[in-house]
């Protein structure tokens, strides 16, 4: 396994690659927009395929993709969203024409465990055998690795971290459950708390920033006004970081994990605002029973880590992480 | 491995007894008081060991503790309350003497991960390879199966479940942690709730009955009350079950089980009381991500339960796990 191919099914774009499994380098990368409509769909894949391609021999393909995906088919069970048509898809049958009918090792999985697998493989969890990963962005992914292999649970569900219920009265999560971490920690939940202040008038940089457009506030705004130390945008900030601390905290407690990886959009939000009083709460709650403190640390691919995520995949995350 | 010995170290009693390896019989058993002076603590394993070895051949011991067990070297690392004298004891070195010098494999745990090993070897989690077993008692304790293997972690902590946060800001654990589970859904918790309830004098048959001896109030006395329709405690009982049905949900998206155990005294609540209503909500709450429903059954083991378990330890749980 020298050259894998990877790609990354997202709600908006196809993107795809040729990475070197040695080094996990990216040699050459593309996109294009995701097609909505079923038809145009399998084309554009193929297109992309061929293009990164170019000709070159592919000894593994690796898919990440929205939604479960059976772990022993790699047929695509559920997928929510725009993307709802590929239910039932097999991803060994849709990348196929691509490959000029050679025999070629594929793997597909949801996008949160690809992305540690990419870790896994060339990043911030190489060689360690005990992880959890979060994903914070639109929604909150997640991925688990325990004895040096990611869990895939029964159903190929395993690793659902943003449903973690942090709350069983709270907010309803577009999941079916109710108080899931993502419907408190997630870029639009943090927005929707933000415009709900500004709607209500509250003293605010936030206010006067967004009242005459309360849609337009981005999760990155608020961050920003509680670093300027608005309050009400610290009291925001603070109140997802409370339930985002106090899941982690029972993520540990379950798991005992020797780090924890946080990657996605929210992580650009840095030290300050994020790592250092996220570690400091987790911590506190864990390091009396644990007797030590859990690192947590930012996920490391950056460029491509979508595509990399994807094409660790075939790699056989569990085989390759090392003794630690 | 045919002839096992299994001990259990509880706070108030060492049980010990003889498995028949093949079906999981308990042949002999025998107990004593704990001896919360450590002079006296290893005679009395010793001497208890004996009498249940009798003169006869062991292939391997296992042993449950409270506390937390170093996964490889088999010393006790922690150990809370009345035995934590015996943090730092090598296990394998303890019982030596009672196997006159001969080489037997020595394995130790947690007692809640045993519970889970008696289950997966003997009990209901036979040939299941995706388990979440809660016990629920004095303390919430828990155990997970992945991949057909008992997750121990990377220091031994995993299947903390009872450490599981269900409110972020909620209630003090003794853990160090806030908002645990098991503040709120285990005897001493549901105790508590009830006790408070009596002496703020509320119309109860519990305050009726308890309002004189407040200390007396039993977990089992506030099921009863609930299962007469007294509506004080059908509340306390319920608002445990929604913080064990939140947290439940939650455990199921991260790990994807085939089935989840419970055990534990609270467990004697029985179907109508906990467990239908508990896969009620557990279910409203899962099955539509899921897309199916997670069975919630009770322990098998019962007699002798203890002592099957540490005994399933010596098995092997992850190598007798068999296909599902």
């Amino acid at each position: 396994m020298n050259t894998l191919l990877g790609l990354d099914i997202g709600g908006t774009r196809l993107k795809a690659g040729i990475v070197n499994a040695a080094d996990g380098t990216l040699v050459r990368q593309s996109s294009r927009p995701t097609p909505v409509v079923p038809a145009a769909f399998d084309a554009a894949v193929l297109e992309l395929l061929r293009e990164v391609i170019a000709g070159e021999t592919v000894d593994g393909v690796g898919i990440g993709t929205k939604g479960i995906v059976d772990p022993v088919t790699n047929v695509l069970k559920t997928c929510p969203g725009t993307l709802v048509f590929l239910e039932g898809r097999s991803f060994p049958e849709m990348v196929a024409p691509a490959l000029d009918g050679r025999p070629v090792t594929v793997a597909a999985d949801n996008d949160a465990r690809t992305a540690l697998a990419g870790e896994l493989v060339w990043g911030a969890a190489r060689g360690y055998r005990e992880v959890v990963m979060l994903t914070l962005g639109t929604g909150v992914g997640g991925g688990i690795v325990a004895g040096g292999r990611i869990l895939r649970g029964a159903y190929g569900v395993a690793g659902h971290l943003g449903h973690y219920t942090v709350d069983p009265r709270g907010r309803s999560c577009m999941c079916g459950n109710r108080g899931c971490l993502e419907a408190y920690f997630s870029a639009p939940a943090i927005e929707a708390d933000a415009r709900s202040s500004v709607l209500r008038g509250c003293m605010s940089v936030l206010t006067t920033r967004f009242l005459t457009r309360p849609m337009e506030i981005t999760c990155e705004a608020v961050f920003d006004a509680a670093a300027e130390g608005d309050a009400i945008a610290r009291e925001i900030v603070g109140e997802a970081l409370v339930r985002l601390g106090g899941a982690l905290a029972g993520m540990v407690f379950m798991l005992d994990p020797e780090i924890v990886i946080l990657g996605g959009n929210i992580t650009r939000a840095g030290d300050d605002a994020l790592f250092k009083p996220l570690a400091a709460d987790v911590n506190a709650r864990v390091a009396r029973l644990l007797g030590r403190k859990v690192p947590i640390v930012k996920q490391q691919l950056a460029d491509g880590s979508a595509i990399l995520g994807a094409a660790a995949l075939v790699v056989g995350a569990g085989a390759a992480a090392g003794p630690h």
